[in-house]
């Protein structure tokens, strides 16, 4: 299973490391940089659906250097994700059409699990090259995928570790929802990927041994120098600690932001500021978003502590320490997980 | 580090497996049958402080048999565990003196982490023999530890995915907790185990590649055919499934039951039944422990989803699918991990 995956993704080396598709902050060149280092890096979603377009051709162009990365039917060697209930299908659909990434990542349908099949089908007529990967974090949504005529490719199985969003009230950590959930697929064979909590060789190597294709990691890479974010936030990234204390589960930052419509089975975890402790206490939204806004003017400053802006981070964060090249993430965590398995192997 | 730890257990085999000290639930045949089968037994809290002394003595005798267990300086190859909030720590000490167990695991003080100081201290004295366990959930906790005069021989770190008593707002899944708590006690080269969500070899080789001396196991063993518990309840532990839909934390359980007085930090994750879903629509509690007190009388009928008992079980419920002898999970455990291991080392 896991080596006829590979064979769809030729330049990746084991494990298999992925860039989560985190908003706008994996741009094209995280993505590239994960992909160049023998990983799969995933362009998030953009502010508007049509903004991936331009992230494509970007995307495309780093990857015309010298070094080529060797795809399967010219592909390209990066992939896209997208949010079912706010991207606009037909304008993904032709840039998918256009650019050929080897992946789209679905999630957050809106209208039930059924969304994802038509996504599904209309990307494949236009792409074949493009595989489908779905994200799910609790084990009914297992169950429902099963059901769907256009079975993924791939499923990212999201622990409640993670970052950004994630499942509002039914989450569960990974050490327990991996294996339920791979139990209830294992008859489809799908390869699954686990995301959530993992930022270093450590967790890629628990990942794998939960039974994992391979792990997925956003937050880590929130601290790679190719991330397309604020110093302030990517500061707050290697700065914080202890994510039981430190992040929470709000919508409260997506609404300061001027983002509503999320399905209500989703909340996003973020390191928490000023804005929510001032809610906790009482203080009314308009309050509150009339400081955000002031505080967006003041740029970096309006991170950490004392700041006011969205600083969404999963529960990695007390294992992140500085900030890095995506090459030397993806490098590093390999080196570590390979000689990790090989250690706990041995009789050492 | 792990070598070190093992000349202490000579009777333990890698994979280092516990089974946890559940209250009244752990007793002694349990126990005994788990650190025959080269793991270690932790007899749990009795009902009272002095019950332990009557599961202790049980537990010497049945260790008298034909094939016995190599333990050093004649320690008793059990543990025993104590909830320092509620358990006498002068008849803990008695017992601990008497039958001299080889671990005495300390969890949940109510005057603060220098209780542990206490405990320690007193029980060193009486018995070198035995190790010193305490259980914590959280880095903050962590953190405390190492302010204290003495350090104990291992710590378990427990994720919220646990049954039982864990950690009632600060929990976190033990994916990013573990790592990170590893990093925070790294310079007192303290063997951490890992504890919550595992049941299984998968989750077993994933806590030692996060770094754990060890994989410590509750719910499992609830449905291991020496636990002592009622078969309505292990019933349930082997029907549940989807813990992040089925169970919740709550202290509704430990009230019905009569007990109060746990630390405010500390709330036990159970499968919810009748009297949970009755108290969230609003029923009295008057009126729930009427029905509780009855529901008692029937015995095996008042567990399940129409039942009104107490059912304190971890998010693993939905790996267990059958009653086994401990010796058969403990030997098919260590099979399962070791083999995972073997293979993911290889290049399979």
């Amino acid at each position: 299973m896991a080596a006829n995956l590979l064979s769809r993704y030729p330049w990746v080396s084991r494990p298999f490391i992925v860039c989560a598709p985190m908003k706008v902050m994996t741009g094209p060149a995280l993505a590239v940089a994960v992909s160049r280092a023998g990983g799969l890096g995933f362009i998030g979603p953009g502010a508007k659906t049509q903004d991936t377009n331009e992230d494509l051709k970007k995307a495309s162009s780093l990857l015309q250097g010298a070094s080529s990365i060797k795809t399967i039917n010219s592909a390209l060697p990066v992939g896209v994700g997208y949010q079912l209930w706010a991207d606009d299908i037909n304008v993904a659909v032709a840039t998918i059409e256009k650019y050929k990434p080897c992946a789209a990542w679905l999630y957050a349908p809106n209208q039930g699990p059924k969304q994802y099949d038509d996504w599904s089908s209309k990307i494949r007529q236009v792409s074949p090259e493009t595989q489908i990967w779905i994200q799910i974090g609790t084990v009914k949504e297992a169950k429902q995928l099963l059901q769907n005529h256009e079975q993924p490719d791939v499923v990212v199985v999201q622990g409640s570790e993670s970052g950004g969003h994630g499942r509002a009230n039914d989450g569960m950590g990974l050490m327990a929802l991996f294996p339920e959930v791979a139990d209830v697929m294992a008859s489809s064979r799908i390869p699954l990927f686990a995301a959530g909590g993992i930022a270093d060789g450590r967790g890629v190597s628990a990942a794998l041994c939960l039974g994992a294709a391979g792990a997925v990691m956003g937050t880590r890479f929130l601290a790679a120098s190719e991330a397309r974010i604020s110093k302030g936030y990517q500061d707050e990234v290697v700065r914080a600690v202890d994510a039981a204390t430190s992040t929470t589960r709000t919508h409260l930052y997506n609404h300061l932001r001027g983002t509503f419509g999320w399905p209500e089975e989703y909340s996003p975890r973020t390191i928490f500021n000023q804005s929510y402790v001032e809610q906790q206490e009482g203080k009314p939204f308009e309050e509150l978003k009339k400081l955000h806004d002031e505080a967006v003017k003041e740029g970096d400053k309006g991170w950490g502590p004392g700041g006011r802006l969205a600083t969404y981070a999963g529960a990695s964060i007390g294992l992140i320490h500085d900030v890095k090249s995506a090459g030397d993430i993806v490098h590093g965590i390999r080196e570590d997980t390979l000689g990790r398995l090989q250690q706990l192997s041995g009789n050492d």
